[in-house]
């Protein structure tokens, strides 16, 4: 856990990853573009025409418990897995009723009710991720969740994200999108 | 609670607030200025010869409880309160092994060690205060908080920094200034 690191997705003409599809799962879609890229710089990429671009970065756990971040470190992989050329990008916004909550009431819906903890560990490794927060930069979006598999795990990707769709935690997400990539 | 609001603080040879005092309670100081201001605009303020500017944003709570929030809520006033001519802005960042706790270890010491939340409520509401974040914003601080008082009340605020100094939590502390400021 070193400082936050900026990251930056830009969409448009060219990118290391090929969108296949993007799907407004709830609230607003965002233009639809061919190519995706991520930028580790703290400077904005010069790309060929930006369609969009959103920033997010790394930060310190917010809900996981010292067991929880134990069991998650023995268990997950890093991204850049050669045999990962499946990606998903999953821009999250959740409601003010969220945001209003107490700390204690937020896990207790994010773990104890929605098992969000629980259910990602299931996937791991298979289903590499890296959850980075926006809520605080201005963004249009709270949180930027990435994903990276193999294409032998696609399905379960699926089973996963809909097993959390199903919670409790996700009656207070109103603006989901969510981009499934291949690399290109 | 709404979206996160963001906050400069400039210093520089003008502004609606004197610095009284300049302090490095802990590590690196910052370069020394008459005049602070304090501005809730997104757009960085055309100041004077600004001498330096901290930015950070309001957000949810990260450790207050829902029985905690309520007694804050029921308490504490807010700022600009014609009788609090007095200030203090103290720009603070936590070592890097804080930010690898996990969250049940970071409030244990926070609260049920440090009793950071109880500590402050004994002095509400004379000493109004305003949390802001700024870890995630590239910025050299991880909070900086800014308290309202009337001078009759300065020897408390004294005694309230004094306590929160000695607890466990402040251990984590690896860079702290203590600016205190007066109503120009």
């Amino acid at each position: 856990m070193s400082a936050p690191l900026l990251v930056t997705f830009v969409a448009g003409d060219t990118g290391v990853w090929r969108i296949e599809r993007m799907i407004s799962v709830v609230g607003q879609d965002l233009p639809s573009a061919t190519y995706l890229s991520m930028h580790e710089h703290p400077s904005p990429p010069k790309a060929d025409p930006v369609i969009w671009a959103l920033r997010a970065t790394t930060s310190n756990t917010r809900y996981t418990n010292h067991d929880e971040a134990k069991g998650l470190v023995a268990r997950q992989e890093g991204l850049l897995r050669p045999q990962a050329t499946r990606a998903a990008l999953i821009p999250i916004r959740k409601s003010e009723a969220w945001w209003c909550l107490a700390q204690d009431e937020r896990r207790a819906i994010f773990e104890e009710q929605s098992r969000h903890i629980a259910i990602g560990m299931e996937y791991l490794p298979p289903i590499a991720r890296r959850l980075l927060h926006c809520r605080e930069l201005g963004e249009p979006f709270d949180f930027l969740t990435w994903f990276e598999y193999a294409p032998e795990h696609a399905e379960a990707f699926e089973q996963l994200v809909r097993r959390l769709r199903e919670t409790r935690e996700w009656a207070f997400v109103d603006r989901e999108i969510d981009i499934r990539l291949s690399r290109a």
